[in-house]
């Protein structure tokens, strides 16, 4: 794992700034013999696209994705798989400011502090845009892992935007996909759209919020001690994706507030001869291990740092200014942060069964 | 980053179960001519080790580290360095029902379930003591970084336990050190020692903790983009311990109730002609870059699975029953946590200042 | 070190089969602020391109090289590079046999018994087109060499080819950018071209041959023990390059022939107040460090295999079949290995000065 | 691969000195359930270990191997491996004009540039003895080789000792263990013996050797295309050895001098219905992957620097001085590193058997 790679043995390196001529993701490792084309893994991307609705930014990109290599007559040969992504809406002159001012909540300075120079148009390296191509590297670990580990599935949605969090009670995996949240609620989407046109519209604001993006169907015995445990590699995953600021597995942070009692996942035998919980405190991993349950994990996206509100800043030169951003912009860049942690959740998950297979050729203690 | 190793250039190995003849870590990549001998890492160890007080597991281990290679008279050859702890005190018999019993919350399933077998003693490689390891890694990064960057302060310390938080307003860096939980408030450590007999005493249980480990002086433009940012290496880092269930950076999962206009590190210039930020949400990193504000990373521990109350669990054969762990073990595990916290985010906070000179020969943009 | 990726720090992964769109390279870990562009790759790619003489396959690609990230305003910016060479002339009708003709001396049986399916057009991954990718990674190690280490000279050479050496007291440095063959030896050349023209068009054959690469001016200290000295670095550097089958450093596999004291490099005070030596059998390097002379390092590349006189081998389903290749094919393929050794010597030399600053932060012990 | 860690997913680290209070290594991804003790590693040992015969260094070390870790009941667990061998007879005297000087043909000086210090006692870490390590390392790899790919067979014999070359016609493999050179020519060790005992006594003079290893039985299909071949692997491996020079696969260096008609493995089905080869030349692989027939490596070592014949040399003042080694030194160091040759093939094979399982599932194409 190093600088722009992410992976054990299914491993991918993105390349490409926001405004440059393409950006994509180099998968190395994925096994041979996986159906793959364009189409299955352009599903994904259109999920992530901007500017499908009026809460993501206007920014309209096609956002198509080429096989460029590593795939012959549909399927995987077990070479490397280049997916390239045009970038053909770059409207540069949104970005001009940029050029000399340091954007608060950007890593504008500290690309310039570091590198002594840095490509501004439109954040360059450290835009949001780079998250497509994980999108599109989480599409062939999609298909990999159908091949692999059929019983899997990701699915990620929001749980909290600003201070209005959902009702679990009210918890219902249809409703997903039929609102511009990704939100498992009906109640709690229709009330964060009105709160978001009105951030959008009238406070001239963003929000954060908080995605949960759940692995059902993952065998158990995957994950690899010591740093290499399955919760290790989905935090690094989750807080790799820009502007996120807090990762948590099963009850996360809130384990703190539990005692031993409470927090226990008492285990007994299902009808199936398979070990059942009474609970699943601990996500779905025990010793960095998947335990059979549902691999849960939650992460905090930060409010979108550019707004209309005017904030203070200074320019290269150390001068103060004060920065309003004027260009197409997410209210609650945490919308389009649910595909991408998907993708995240996919590729760790087949990184660590082809891992497993790997060390252990698959063995598996029996129980009773 | 494989299995049982840790960092980019400055890259540990810890390796030893909980009951073995001996435990340590290997270390490659530490630079040449940095002053060590095995007192500047046991020091640390001493602030980890159990034993100690009332609160923590009573197994008394001197836990004293030797240091087989890489250092010459008094200094580190660049060569890799081998640490190696003996292990004690062993008592095998209090764990004795740990053979074909899996305890709830514990490894020793998901172990069984991976591979087939497992060190039942004492919990094996999962157990806590594998941290010892990590603790002397860390002091060894604590003397390299004092040679390399000499301002650098890595302090850790609890801000919560169960549901008592400490009073921000009563922080005090002084008081750290004289409690028996790290607490830098004294009214807090005072109530946390009360709930923390009666827990241990009456209630047979034990309870959470948050810890907040805090970096001051790391220089600005450490990180690197996307996927060694320097957030994303603290989150595996954390979550890599023990129990941990929640990595926070900065404002943590709170950002996403925050606003743009609230969230913003607003930039002025400092009187030293260096920049200074308002505020801190971002805990010192931008786009996974140091922006040289302090580098903050918390993060929460469950409650100890080993209580005395008893809980519904399986054997290996399948069969029903109940644990009830009678030996020694820590109420709240999270106190011995803080030493391992400061050492990973000392391991990490070297290898970024190890691996920014390697790829930018140490360039800093100028401003102003 | 996975898969498709080479180097440390300074890392590149190839992409992309002999007859799909593209192929190319994506780096990661380029220092930042070095100037680059298109042409700075493209004047090395010309070199190894096929079709220009007649000794080489007549295949006539432009092998036009695209950078699409990682490069702003003719610099370097540390994120990663992507550098693109589409494939124009794929006539695919001429491998339409290999589909289900195993040739002998290539890689179609084993990577169809390892992934179970292959990409059959012109040899897919495995083909020697691969090492274009290289060579544009190489004219990147070029640039941020002349950056970081302005004296390092890089440049390769056949010293051999069939049985017929160069003769080394005709060695001359400007003859070989003056030959088809990058010959040293303007005698040597001159028998080469017409042994050459026999083989090809009389005895439908195709010959071997050994290339040599020297980096000249290559500070002492870098290379890292133990596995990843530099000359172990180079030995997997030269020895991935298509139909190598042995790497030297310095005197080679004659120094099992050599006593202690022939073999001796004694060592004495320069006149600049640096260590000199009598000899260079080590090939500048001792211990996997550089000593300061010239780091020298051969190849042998083994004969085309494929060539217009028949060979026995079986089909895919196992029956027996005679191979005559009548495609367009080097007769001595060694001859386009010269530039990709070159590269891979460029692209190890940087990653070891990058890795040694990262290290050691540069430290030299003084002498004298 | 890093500094001191070999492989990929059987990966081991190195640590120790000379002359420091132990060395050993660290293994980490090895798989579980395999019998292992003590006695299955220390076998190998007692085959390198020094001071067994007159041709070797007279330094008597039992080289005890102690398993610290990762074993449990006589099994591994899959977690990771500490061997650590105590250094007992240490001598440091006869070593005390290393301190100042600079031994010809050693790593003193280049460690000495790069970093500013270095441990001197006995070579420090650039002594043979972290050889012992390895063979230590692929005494766990040929134990879990025998769980894994019980067929697979390791066997490394000398085939030239200075100008003197084993006869091919005279090979037998039940010679290897008979004499002191590990040589299947009994005529030539026996010719051997004679040489080696004049250049010590009366020439005091040292000579090279070359090696060779083959490793029969291993499955068609391991290995992985393009930058973690078989044979690159092999290199890397090989080269990493104290004094090698150079690495061949299969016909090596003097496949340079071959044609493409009579390099060429013609392939014929067996009657097993398995390929069948007409010859070698390609030493086993073809494109980096295994083709079942015999993996073919040799390497050359150079004759021990230290002798009893003077050599000029400067001292760190640099003042020049004659450099005469007194203490004990093999004549021919190329005969210890027959086991060291073997193990490192050793652990090449498990790490590819382990990837491949990894990556492609073990699927394997059909042929017929």
């Amino acid at each position: 794992m190093s600088f722009n790679t992410f992976g054990h043995l299914f491993r991918f390196t993105t390349w490409g700034e926001s405004h440059g001529p393409a950006l994509g993701a180099t998968i190395d490792g994925c096994p041979p013999g996986v159906p793959l084309d364009a189409a299955m893994i352009q599903q994904w991307l259109d999920k992530r696209r901007p500017g499908q609705n009026r809460n993501t930014t206007q920014r309209n990109e096609p956002d198509a994705v080429e096989i460029l290599s590593g795939v012959y007559e549909g399927q995987t040969t077990g070479t490397p798989i280049q997916l390239m992504i045009r970038n053909t809406d770059q409207r540069s002159k949104d970005y001009g400011d940029i050029l000399n001012t340091f954007r608060p909540g950007h890593a504008d300075i500290t690309y310039h502090q570091k590198y002594g120079l840095r490509d501004p148009r439109g954040g360059g390296r450290s835009s949001a845009r780079e998250t497509a191509a994980r999108v599109a590297a989480g599409g062939v670990a999609r298909a990999a892992i159908g091949a692999a580990a059929p019983g899997v599935q990701v699915t990620g949605y929001m749980v909290q935007m600003g201070e209005k969090k959902i009702d679990r009670d009210r918890f219902d995996w249809d409703q997903i996909a039929q609102n511009d949240f990704w939100c498992p609620d009906a109640q709690a989407a229709a009330e964060w759209q009105d709160y978001l046109t009105w951030l959008r519209k009238d406070d001239h604001n963003s929000v954060g919020a908080i995605i949960e993006v759940v692995a059902r169907g993952v065998p158990a015995g995957i994950g690899a001690p010591i740093y290499a445990k399955l919760d290790t590699d989905l935090a690094a995953a989750m807080m790799s994706i820009n502007a996120v600021k807090g990762v948590e597995i099963g009850e996360g942070m809130a384990a703190a507030a539990l005692t031993g009692r409470t927090n226990a996942d008492e285990i007994f035998m299902g009808n199936d001869g398979q070990p059942v919980y009474s609970s699943n405190h601990a996500g779905g991993i025990l010793g960095g291990i998947s335990t059979g349950q549902d691999v849960v994990v939650r992460f905090a996206v930060k409010p979108t740092s550019s707004i209309l509100s005017p904030r203070q800043s200074i320019t290269m030169d150390g001068q103060p200014t004060e920065v309003v951003t004027k260009g197409r912009h997410d209210p609650c860049v945490g919308i389009r942060a649910v595909p991408v942690g998907e993708a995240m959740m996919a590729c760790v998950i087949l990184d660590h069964i082809l891992l497993d297979r790997g060390q252990t050729g698959g063995v598996r203690g029996r129980i009773g």
